[in-house]
């Protein structure tokens, strides 16, 4: 069977514990697995004032797939780490798409009284390389009055388009072939009018996919009021981290949201480089190390990356024992450290 | 009593009907009232070309408060009302405070399961004039495969501090003292460097407030999760319009959520201008003309518009009226038009 080379990225805070349980869910697959993994983050980054170094990055890009855990430690200045280590390997490793499900599994709890599983199961396709997390702006006079800061937003036909064509593959691909296009054209105009004509132009060439617009603060509010409205759904970088952060609300919670941060160039290719998957959270400093975080996101990423990899069979088993735990966590009240869950989710894979 | 002189700009879809009940409640609570209607939107878009000319726009720094409807039509291309009127209207007459309560009134049904009215009871603080709404941006190579589209964030030390201090006082005299900032600070390292610098100065001046920092998207899901954690949020142009939608989700629907466009200069002072009050909601083209609009955010609205006037007494007469509505709603229930509802709330203020 296929020999899997894995890069693992711990990082920070919760990080370590959620992916030491993905990692053996994903031993207990069953398939040749060679893991190397790098210490990345805020220790790394108060010892050697090091982010991510290019012969790491180098490195990384060897590898067939990425896990990463979480990013991000109150120590270090805000941005630092995501912006020089995370969105790095986002950029760098141009995954220009971020692939976001946010479907409410059966047993599992939502905040939305009326909400069935059957109403919630949308992917959102967020865009990954571009848009206002290009990092480009400025400031000026900084400290005085005078003042100013600005933030500049960069989209291009090339980043639109190719993220763009990939939802409408996923979109045709669905029972309900619908795609939902979010943005703010009526304020970010020149941003919104690149978004929406390529929206249209390549929506020419699917015309089994239902299509439907919508801003950003009204799919806001729909996916609290209405989340059935939605199937799959494109947006830019900045919309899309917020909509998959709500959408993870909606869902049951950001314990359980998965996310892959996809570079979907055929293997072989000269664009193509390793995806990575992680838990949609962050490193939740405050309950890091007590054993309290769920790790039922970082697994969830696991067989996203299986998938990815071409194993969807694994991919399938790994979610299906998800889905059970999930069922079961309903009827047996129990609280769990994120090590037993872990061990509940394997066994359940091996059995 | 006082005098007021008050400009209406109904304009598009079911903004012509819910001001109507705004200006018949309004009416009812006695007030020596002057009202000049305004027929900007797109009917005259479409007719003369125009969205708001200059003497119009004059004519109206004359008045002491602007109602306004909602403004949008399909039939006109995205953004040129929106940016052309409502935006040039916000940024014209300076209103840097966009003032949205999310409260939870009893006997609203909320699509949030745990929530109970003590639980949602917020005043977001949008700032009205800068950041991403700025319009800067441009396109090059439209068209082509090698298009780029920008678009940018403007924030000013003078315009940041200006509204984080308003959100200071509004905070320091609400029970709970409490103030989040909501921003993207890691990744917008720029605006959000400015944000926070500023935050943290202005704080120091009132240690009665106890402060907290969101990111945008932890704080989209805290609106569903946990929304007792917030009493004031301030935040940018952008994330406000976004939080608000949201907010006015929790909290029982944009049929509910008003607003103000507020300069908090002093009447009489250079920087004064009339403020400007509407409802969340927008337009709604696709339920106009039928009376099924709620017209509850306008009447909201003219609440805020009292209060801002100064007349609390009248605005408390208002408020109330809506309370007992929605009170009624719980037990009574029947389908109203948007005027028998507002025909409803006139009663009880006059009642
Ligand atoms: C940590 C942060 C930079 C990141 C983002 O904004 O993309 C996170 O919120 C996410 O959604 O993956
Ligand atoms: C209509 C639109 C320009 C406006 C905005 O984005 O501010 C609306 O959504 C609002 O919240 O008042």
């Amino acid at each position: 069977s296929l020999n899997i080379r894995l890069a693992v990225i711990p990082g920070d805070g919760i990080g370590r514990e959620v992916v030491a349980e993905g990692l053996k869910v994903l031993d207990a697959v069953g398939l040749k697995l060679e893991t190397t993994t790098y210490d990345l983050g805020a220790a790394r980054y108060h010892a050697t004032g090091e982010t991510l170094p290019d012969e790491t990055l180098a490195e990384l890009r060897g590898f067939d797939a990425i896990l990463l855990g979480a990013v991000g430690d109150p120590s270090v200045p805000p941005g630092v780490l995501e912006r020089e280590l995370l969105l790095r390997l986002r950029f760098e490793l141009d995954h220009y798409v971020n692939l976001r499900p946010v479907k409410l599994f059966p047993g599992v709890e939502t905040p939305i009284a009326a909400a069935r599983p059957e109403d919630i199961d949308m992917i959102v396709i967020r865009e990954g390389t571009e848009g206002p997390y290009a990092g480009a702006g400025g400031i000026m006079r900084r400290g005085t009055a005078q003042e100013i800061a600005t933030q500049e937003s960069f989209n291009t036909a090339y980043g639109v388009e190719r993220v763009v064509r990939y939802a409408f593959d996923k979109a045709v691909a669905r029972p309900r072939k619908k795609l939902t296009l979010v943005h703010k054209t009526n304020v970010l105009t020149y941003a919104g009018d690149l978004w929406s004509r390529v929206f249209e132009r390549v929506s020419a060439e699917y015309p089994e996919v239902t299509t439907d617009y919508c801003h950003m603060d009204a799919a806001s509010m729909f996916f609290v009021t209405q989340p059935q409205r939605f199937d799959v759904v494109v947006t830019d970088n900045l919309f899309g981290d917020i909509l998959t952060d709500l959408g993870a609300a909606v869902a049951g919670g950001i314990g359980l949201a998965a996310s892959g941060n996809v570079n979907p160039s055929p293997k072989g290719s000269e664009s193509w480089a390793p995806s990575m998957f992680e838990p949609v959270h962050g490193s939740a400093p405050d309950i890091a190390g007590q054993g309290k975080a769920d790790p039922t996101a970082t697994i969830l990423s696991v067989a996203m990356l299986l998938d990815h990899l071409g194993l969807a069979e694994e991919a399938a088993r790994v979610e299906q024992a998800v889905a059970d735990d999930l069922i079961g966590r309903q009827t047996v009240w129990a609280q769990r450290s994120t090590r037993e869950i872990g061990d509940d989710i394997t066994a359940r894979v091996t059995g």
